[in-house]
């Protein structure tokens, strides 16, 4: 059964999409009280397919950050340069791993751009960014750090255990819950993967600084590698490259499917302390982005629901990707869940994931009320 | 007179609304360097009937605060936990009353609702608020705390004298004044009160989370009694249920006319020093309220003018209620201002009370230079 | 030769904006790494003459603070009052100079107003605002101080060096690098003067409260000068006015040509060590303008490019005045631009200015490109 009794307005809602848009595929998975209650594909794709979920992969890292945190081995209010001695260069001795991970550092990325193989082996980007001040004054600005966010998170993981925060997910949070969410995919699954696809209606040219805050975090510069090694200024090729699946550079390299997307909120609770998870899903930036002006609102590490991008409850936590993709928990709901459509996509008000999340609460609400 | 020379364009855009809007009834009463300049209603209400004003009750329970601070009960700058200890529970202990009362303190509500009868006896709010942790991180944040900012007077104003706010308001500022603004209505005054009305023309449907901040602060999952007891999720008909007109819940529970929205005002400067006041009134937030995205401003209890709620100048001070009602003192202009419908109606730029408050400052500023 | 090869489309943009709108009349000035590569002027002006360009002044007198800066005789992080004892009054005892330079004092201007004598010779207005409670609580809050930005660098300089701004200025300053830049314009100069003229086209009128700290900031109560000592409130006239060009008001008394202002911005890193000019032209502050709710960007003194008015990269610092005239550098891309208009007209997204400065950098990616 695909979709449980109750919630087959769900699988209508996508049905329609499809209809309105020819050619939309995407992947839908709902847990709720740690049932299954949707698992469908529409179009071009099936539930078990894998592809590029871009910043969702921040979604994944951050269980690595919570198991770190559940130990003991990382605490929120430390100075950062307490684990990464660097990064007090430059006037940033005081800078908490709070501040960092909440985006309010303000190292958007190297001013100029940096080739690709440095991000993907994060510790050269991090050097540069320890070295670096900060790109605004004062504690209280934020802007999506949606490079560098990954080197923060891989760098802090490499100076508190000694390893890489790719091969401690792998271990000690996919392979246990066995989640089709990769941070470096196998060569062996390489079989499941299907490229991310272009937007099926073409979204307006704007254009956004190379130098700006926004651009720099983008890496707008430099821009990325395709497959031949060429350089690139595709955002959305990305994950169909095969040396950033491989990597499972954390902040927009991981791969996976609806049910993967799920799985993975749906582990939180099941690994993560409620003390732990409750520090880290605590709403912690809210207000106008630095970089581009628009709303934005982060826990640590998790996008947290605001006016644009209501996914759920107040305690709910999650992360959107470039393709339109969404992963998130919501506690209050006992829900965990996954969408991932294979032609990029927008996100926020009206947009597809907005439409199926708020149809969601209102059939669970109207269950519970019958 | 109920309307003085020079104010007329006043009484005749209030009676421009009748003619574009059959049924539109509404008082207005302004008092300007100590004397009534306007006193009308039109439609179906006379000045003298008293009706619900929703969050304009804060304005009247701000009072009782005032007083307190002025004799030096109560001090802004000190943590909340030195009046109330419980409230040191969850790590609130440095909270201070400043945050609390400018809405920063991230206390929504009881998340999953709870029964109207403890709201009214709010004690028992009280205490769970105190064991709550934030719902939020850091003192920079802020969203309206729509029903818990009356519990936060409630039980400051308890700890601090042994009394409820709801006597002292009534003893030495009600009585002493002569206001028809009623913390708690005598039921010998029933005969005096028109139910709140449904607004003229249908507000447009949006979904609200109920256990997102905005839901939690407007007790969605619980909801309200009616006269019947039973549950309503009708916000407009809270203050036509008698128990919480008798309670005089000082969030939303507050009974009065225009007159006595204006004469609130107008009593300020009489029974608080300038200090204190000015202490008070000055701009303790704003930006975008974290719970609904949309923009705020706040100084200790009162709202203050603001793109989209331009009521006057920097130092006017107020509050508007659910229903459209509108009290507040503008002393730039010696203005007390006080506005009440029958039916309830938005507030904001363009709404009714808008219109009047620019119109009124507009004919004031015109009538000094000629 | 007015237009370096490959910049062509810029001088192509101002005859469109000629054809578009007869009467259309502007100087622009663009300097790259060193060299002048666009310097015209179309319709009824002369690149050489000169006009008011308002707040850009402050541009101009922000090299005077960073002289300062550099020479240890200020510093950012010291609170006011060690240079500015007075200033420690009403409670103002810890407001730093970064905070008061970075529009965060919440000193608007004289409620009632002053007289503009008392900006002219800014120390009596000075003495006013040392006086004053601060408009708001706390330091995270902003708006745009658009006069009495003036009178605290001014007072500052004369605390420090006793010595007026506008002298600095002009011999450490102006004299030196040769600038069509006055902050007071000698009288042997205003045959080059052209006064600015009203806008094209009509805005539209919006009630702004005099009382507000809006109307409070451009001193609306009490309004300017005439050249015929009369009272005005034709903001658009202030540089019309010898009195105000003859003092060079640091706030908005400045006159120039695109030359002068493109010039410097270009004199900047060659007086400025790279440090000081870092240290100052870091983004300070950003969200939203508590006195009129639209975005705004800081840092100290100089405006930041933000969404909205998207000037430059990161790096990007600069001024606008109230006539749509422009001067920054960007040195991610070592520029130095100037831009003015012969009558006022608006800025931010969609202007003119803002067209030339997205496709100014779009020409020098595309040049570098190829």
């Amino acid at each position: 059964m695909a979709v449980a009794s109750g919630f087959e307005p769900l699988e209508e809602l996508l049905q329609g999409f499809v209809e309105a848009t020819p050619g939309y595929s995407a992947q839908l998975c709902v847990i709720q009280g740690g049932h299954t209650i949707v698992d469908i594909a529409v179009g071009d794709i099936s539930p078990e397919q894998l592809s590029g979920v871009f910043s969702c992969s921040k979604g994944a890292a951050a269980s690595v950050i919570a198991l770190l945190l559940q130990r003991g081995q990382l605490r929120l209010n430390a100075p950062v340069a307490e684990y990464w001695p660097e990064f007090a260069a430059a006037g940033k001795e005081n800078v908490t791993v709070h501040e960092l991970l909440s985006h309010r550092a303000g190292l958007m990325g190297i001013d100029g751009g940096a080739p690709m193989a440095e991000y993907l082996d994060s510790s050269v980007v991090a050097q540069k960014l320890a070295n670096m001040p900060r790109m605004w004054a004062g504690n209280s600005l934020f802007a999506y750090h949606s490079l560098t966010m990954g080197v923060f998170m891989e760098e802090l993981v490499r100076r508190v255990t000694g390893e890489r925060l790719q091969e401690i997910y792998e271990r000690e949070v996919r392979a246990v819950h066995e989640l089709d969410f990769y941070l470096g995919l196998p060569a062996e699954l390489e079989n499941r993967f299907v490229p991310v696809r272009h937007p099926l209606n073409a979204m307006p040219e704007v254009f956004v600084d190379p130098f700006g805050l926004q651009g720099v975090g983008a890496n707008s510069v430099t821009g990325f590698l395709d497959n031949e090694g060429q350089q690139t200024f595709d955002l959305f090729s990305v994950p169909n490259v095969r040396a950033i699946r491989e990597s499972g550079f954390s902040a927009v390299g991981g791969v996976a499917n609806a049910r993967g997307l799920a799985s993975l909120y749906e582990a939180f609770p099941n690994m993560i302390q409620p003390e732990t998870l409750a520090e880290m899903t605590t709403l912690a930036t809210s207000g106008l982005d630095v970089s581009n002006g628009e709303p934005g609102a982060f826990a640590t590490v998790f996008t947290k629901p605001r006016l644009g991008n209501d996914f759920g409850s107040w305690r709910a936590f999650g992360h959107n990707g470039l393709n339109g993709s969404v992963g998130y928990a919501d506690p209050s709901y006992q829900l965990a869940v996954g969408y991932l459509p294979l032609h990029a996509e927008g996100v926020g008000t009206g947009s597809r994931s907005d439409q199926i999340s708020k149809l969601l609460r209102q059939l669970i609400l109207r269950n519970a009320s019958t």
